[in-house]
């Protein structure tokens, strides 16, 4: 059996403070003297590694390409477009001094790249024939925040920044909608995470965009986690920057843009979707290894029948760890689980007598003793199936915490559980700002487009259906 | 035949603007009002993509794993090593507001992160246990240099840094030799750059380094190009930042580090090797594209045999791009000869009726005529040759350029020349300065750790056989 560990917190007494625990008994990030800052450690590390690569794979089949921009943005270029600066100005950090020397002029560390991006795209663009430009950017972002916690807000972030351009509105949303698709896609394929998406409300919309799709999950505690967006921005940057191309009939239009980004802070998201009282669970699809092998006692038929299972891991292409060390199996097995491996193997010398191995999957810690020839099948089994179950079970628990409400009094009872609201809503901004007020609810995304009925909070025609919830 | 493109100076006319003109017309590079920071472009960063995900592979088949550490250093942080501090304060890019607020502490955004891997590795490291720790970085470093130019100079550089600990000096040096050797397999293998390696005198080691070992490479100009570095740090930042660990003894030890890197200067690199007045000459095992198909013409069959052609590309692994564009064919050519991809393959309506193709190899702008059906093998064919052949191209040049002085008269003679001189020298930073003064070069790497014969400047006794060059 494993070894209860200690320094979790029930995720039911405490969830802040279990998160907390998780986060650093799983050795996912640790703190320096860089306040607000994180440092991702190797285990933590590798499982944006595994993120990078699945969504750069899916940028590239949707035609996408990867740039590198200036990490710098000169104070003039982040005030060419207003909305974006006034948006993104309180919360930069400035550097003013290179050397010895002060700069003539002060520059942010980018908290994005709009500006830098448009900036190319004016030197770029000639003709209908350099369109569209399909660009991303892997790279850190900085945002001065206030107040932090790891991977859900940080003063930097590691994320993925696309930005296109197109020679037509249309072409422009498909690829706002496409980006978005990917997102989800990805979130349920490989998080295993169930999320609703939809049109951000006037208020919540990023500062510049017309309009900003987003992919909302509910995490454990019934809270929302915004885990993607995706831009559509009009003409309103290209304008601000003069961005103009040749059409094919000789006449000069401005093209139209989308930017779309996600951030480290998934992985903040798969923890408090999955994650129990016993440490990580990762499902297999996103996990840096999929299998911990665990070999109790040492010798060297023990050893050969460890070499066995490798073999045919690798042939599989099942990704694993060894632990070996000297420590006791009951540590080993409760280090495992804080680990979140999703299949452990347990190996030990009367197992091998008998001929059998113990397989233990970690979302359900249910076990299963398998005939040794048969271990790497199993598992091989066992993997989609766990993946799904924890997509379904993260589904049903979500589904279970959606509410909807007919009226402002159902919506201000309902507040008070967790979860989320759905209503008729008018898509004011006093009305975001009332509700805010008297629920601490924001606008999440739109359920529906839908034009009939009337807002529930203030009786004006409804535009759309709206989740409402609490955010980290 | 290919079009003669304009815009490309001659490399024996003016070496530099011939540099500056490849890199612009290849679309690797383009500027911004982020003064001394350069855009990668999609098709330079396609080359830096290709090098990163090359040396990960090395790195991690050598046992390292990767983390991400924070971009910021508080000044009391960078202050810690001395020596280290005096090298690198005068270039560093300070933050002193975040939003409105004026920071209590001024912090530098890192020139480089040992100061931060020793602040984490005095928190994980406490026993033998945890030893060795092999680290590895990829990020992006700030040096705010006066001059600057695309890939060799930059105030932005995107680099990785490996910083390992060890229980023993032996494991450190060792450390510092593979990682040496794995970045001169990496630029033989994959850049086909002929390479020098050895230790740094002491005047041009890394600041806290005790010994710093370089890879060395002669440009087509004659002038050195440090491609990496690694770097033996004994336990000189161990001991500044208190970090102890308890050996098999029960003992408190400090543990020994080095650290290791290289950069997206390769790339310029690169190009100064093998590249030509044409244009890029990239070598097939690092082009992203070591085939372009340029089809001539326009009609059903042409467009079948070309599909053909991509599925034999596929099937062997072999990457390709294809420009259909409505250009006329010379200036296809012309511009496939500027972006330096490997083989072209060319293909018309008379040659289909031939059932032949042409292939053009980069490097020597040799053409064959092949059967159609033998396209693919031929291609499979000379990539590998095109691979060698560039770097003993290289080499032989290389070797031409590089002279022994017996006489300090000698020297200063050979000085006048391209290339680099190789003495027997006594390692005196006076001497090196007199050298720098009296001749413009510098010290590269020592070609041999010799203690016999005298050295050429001062007579003094020798310690090595140094190589001396001017540099990038």
């Amino acid at each position: 059996m494993a070894k209860k560990l200690e320094g979790i917190t029930s995720r039911d007494v405490d969830f802040a403070q279990w998160y907390t625990d998780v986060v650093k008994r799983a050795d996912l990030v640790d703190y320096s003297s860089v306040k607000g800052s994180m440092i991702i450690r190797p285990y933590g590390y590798a499982i944006w590694e595994k993120m990078v690569s699945v969504l750069d794979k899916m940028f590239k089949e949707t035609g996408h390409v990867n740039v590198q921009m200036p990490m710098f943005i000169p104070e003039s270029l982040l005030n060419v477009e207003k909305e974006h600066v006034e948006g993104f100005a309180p919360e930069v950090a400035w550097v003013t001094y290179g050397g010895k020397e002060k700069l003539d002029e002060r520059m942010c560390v980018r908290p994005t790249s709009e500006v830098l991006f448009c900036e190319h795209y004016k030197k770029i663009i000639k003709s209908y024939r350099d369109l569209p430009i399909l660009y991303n950017q892997w790279c850190t972002i900085v945002r001065w925040e206030k107040t932090t916690r790891p991977f859900l807000r940080s003063r930097e972030i590691l994320w993925q920044e696309g930005h296109t351009m197109h020679a037509t509105s249309e072409e422009a949303r498909e690829e706002t909608l496409r980006m978005l698709k990917v997102y989800e896609i990805f979130q349920k394929n490989y998080l295993a995470i169930p999320v609703l998406v939809g049109r951000k409300s006037e208020k919540e919309k990023f500062a510049g965009a017309l309009e900003t799709y987003s992919v909302e999950a509910m995490m454990y505690d019934g809270v929302a986690l915004q885990n993607a967006t995706s831009h559509y921005f009009g003409q309103g940057f290209a304008k601000a920057f003069g961005i103009e191309f040749v059409n094919k009939d000789n006449k000069l239009e401005t093209p139209y843009q989308t930017s779309w980004g996600c951030t480290t802070r998934m992985i903040g998201g798969l923890i408090m979707t999955h994650s129990d009282d016993n440490g990580l669970v990762l499902p297999p699809n996103i996990a840096p290894y999929q299998v911990v092998i665990i070999p109790i006692g040492e010798d060297e038929e023990l050893k050969k029948a460890v070499d066995e299972i490798r073999k045919g891991l690798d042939n599989e292409g099942i990704t694993y760890t060894i632990d070996n060390s000297d420590k006791t199996p009951g540590f080993r097995f409760a280090e495992a689980e804080v680990k979140g491996y999703p299949v452990r193997i347990e190996l030990g010398k009367r197992d091998l007598d008998n001929g059998v191995v113990t397989l233990v999957r970690r979302d359900t810690l249910e076990k299963v003793t398998v005939p040794i020839d048969l271990a790497v099948t199993k598992v091989k089994e066992i993997l989609p199936v766990m993946q799904e179950a924890m997509y379904e079970k993260a589904r049903i628990r979500r589904d279970g915490m959606i509410y909807e409400a007919k009226t402002y009094d159902e919506f201000k009872e309902l507040s008070k559980k967790p979860g989320f609201i759905k209503i008729n809503w008018c898509g004011a901004k006093d009305c975001e700002n009332k509700v805010k007020e008297e629920t601490g609810l924001k606008s999440r995304c739109t359920a529906q487009e839908d034009h009939s009925g009337k807002c529930v909070i203030c009786g004006a025609d409804a535009t759309c259906k709206m989740y409402f919830g609490r955010q980290y």
